[in-house]
């Protein structure tokens, strides 16, 4: 007898008929002899609806309030939830953040778990019940209803699986699961079977669409075996697991790609101690992210800076750092935002080497530029210009053989 | 410093708009000095959606997991009504029943509040803080959330008035307060300023639809001062008060009818010992409630019992009645749907005799028949036809003077 925790979205459950066919759902499960878990969002829409009203009344609705008033929309769901389940003659209870309870700190609408009391769910279980309780909230110290922020639902099915020492926290989505690039983008996208938690977080423009970053670390931190699966099939989804468990890793489990980045480069920066500060202090001061930073020796003591920050913010970067450029004496600031960043992702890369020099080989084979590269020990990422994304990733997506079933690719160093 | 509990229903709140509107009305009193308690009704419209939704996923909803559902109404209105006084510059905080805290037996859908921790609200009084308090909800023992049933949010604020010894509790609504009769059906309908807790309880079918009875009761428990007042003016209300506060009582406080009851007579009853209840266990085991019995002796052995039922419920009973007649072997049973209930209400009949008969005499000039008459301590009520029911309140009234203000009619017998 396993104990499952199923965590379902909005979308899954946006009317009374998709409640009550998710109910079908975990009923089955209930039936099959597991203890089931079963974690919702709000029903899809709803959210947007609370936060119209606020902002009708707050410019910027105060915090604890706007907790107080986002957490009715997972209430409703367990409830109508509790009701589909009894109505199919079976037995369920519904439980809010405070009832588990689920603590956090107080800092409201992004609020952290501290931990989470299991006996309440325990009784439930032992009731032969089929226990659900809303996402995305909690409740601090001094009784205050908290949300966890974006993707809080994920995080509480993940946090409540760790609790509760579940044997599998399944997060219902719209697709089948992980894929190893943007389906969208290259047809033969595939559907990943295992993935550890590492590639997952590395994947995080492939995965935050399925499953919130954080959630994955949580995860990790505590060896939560997740299954990414799909609300409209009973195919098997995406085991997100330790890299133990997985047989045979492969060199490269999947790509991405971000077009959300734009380039600066900062030419013949007086190459003097102090001056990368004077750059990125006024940078950080306004609250832009700074990704990759490159430094090119140019000649003696004259250097270009070249990094990347998020293309929203690139005219406000762009208008400190003309400043900046007069103050340091550097002799001009360029900038170009039709760029795209494009990684590998693989645990396999730990122990290979070459990985790196065989994604600029194919780049290179397609004529592709690579402005800026970076590496971490199981991801590389390049700089292209934007227009060459799609051609990148699939490319890379056949060279790498992302294709086929366990079959990491030669290496060509 | 006074501390006043305010409630505002459904419409009051039924908008963003009004919700600033509502918020604007209590920092006036917030700036003079009062320490307010805001209890708040879903927005209207909002219990009816969400009890929609319910119906559509259980054919009977299960009450503890509608008190889950019909909650986040409330919730949602006392989170909004906080925004909207920040936004105006002053400092709220909105609380739950559980967060109160409002403790309630388990009887979902209509819990009794059992009693109210203080301690919370005081605390942020304390801090000059304006408190809302979601209405129509509680918590029980095991922390399940329960909710009050109809009048709810009366009763939460009567009930807070009570815990925190408040000086008023305002119920606004959203006409000017209690008046001596329907103001559709008698244009001389006077609005009462001081009424016992008593005489309100008497005139439950002018009351409810300005103040739900069971709060009425337990405002007198507890010596509450409720004031029954108008959203949309300033002006005062009818203060609902103890017996011993109103200087001069009137004779007569409100005249109330009732056009919701069925007459039934069997005629020719055996006069045997038992047979009463032959008639009334049948009746009561349907779940139907006799109000008004008479019972006259005809002749000898023989006597005719009349009694009134649910006007809904008519159909039933003479149904049932058709069946008991044959056993007690009476003579036959008739009804008549086309009666109503016109009563006169006032504390000052304890002191006074005679105001039934002038009742009598006043409807007997008008030549309207009374079919059956009940008294209590401080009400008489009559049964007559329902074509006569605005003649015979509008006579009523102004025979005893309502439209007068402190003008005890003098006693004509």
């Amino acid at each position: 007898m396993a104990l499952i925790v199923q965590k379902f979205g909005g979308t899954s459950v946006g009317s009374t008929e998709k409640i009550k066919a998710v109910a079908q759902r975990v009923i089955k499960n209930h039936k099959a002899g597991n203890r089931m878990v079963v974690v919702l969002s709000a029903m899809s829409g709803e959210t947007d609806r609370l936060t119209g009203l606020a902002n009708d009344i707050q410019r910027i609705p105060n915090s604890r309030e706007m907790d107080m008033l986002l957490a009715t929309g997972e209430q409703v769901t367990v409830a109508l939830f509790a009701m589909a389940v009894k109505e199919a003659g079976y037995d369920a209870v519904s439980l809010l953040g405070d009832q588990v309870a689920i603590h956090t700190d107080n800092m409201h609408t992004k609020a952290r778990i501290d931990s989470i009391d299991p006996e309440n769910i325990s009784k439930y279980l032992d009731q032969n019940k089929i226990v659900t309780i809303a996402g995305f909230q909690g409740v601090a110290d001094n009784g205050d209803i908290t949300t966890l922020g974006r993707g809080g639902s994920d995080t509480t099915a993940v946090a409540l699986a760790a609790a509760l020492q579940a044997d599998a926290c399944e997060i219902f989505t719209d697709v089948e699961g992980v894929y190893t690039t943007d389906p969208n983008v290259c047809a033969q996208a595939k559907k990943i079977d295992y993935i550890s938690y590492d590639e997952m977080l590395e994947l995080a423009s492939l995965g935050a669409k399925v499953l919130d970053i954080r959630s994955v670390g949580l995860a990790k931190r505590f060896s939560v075996p997740v299954h990414v699966r799909s609300t409209f099939s009973e195919n098997i989804g995406t085991w997100v697991v330790e890299e133990e468990k997985i047989m045979e890793s492969m060199l490269v489990s999947g790509i991405t790609y971000s077009k959300k980045e734009a380039r600066i480069t900062i030419k013949k920066v007086p190459d003097q101690p102090g001056v990368a500060a004077k750059i990125f202090l006024p940078i950080s001061d306004a609250g832009i992210l700074v990704d990759m930073i490159i430094q090119n020796t140019t000649d003696g003591q004259l250097t270009d800076m070249t990094f990347t920050v998020p293309r929203n913010d690139y005219q406000r970067a762009m208008d400190i750092l003309q400043n900046v450029a007069k103050d340091i004496k550097a002799d001009s600031v360029s900038g170009d935002k039709d760029i795209a960043k494009v990684s590998i992702v693989g645990v396999g890369m730990r122990n290979h080497t070459g990985i790196a020099s065989t994604m600029f080989q194919i780049l290179a084979k397609e004529g592709i530029n690579m402005m800026m590269v970076s590496t971490s020990e199981i991801k590389v990422s390049c700089i292209i210009a934007e227009k060459y994304t799609e051609l990148a990733v699939r490319t890379l997506h056949d060279a790498f053989a992302l294709d086929k079933d366990n079959a990491p690719i030669e290496e060509t160093e």
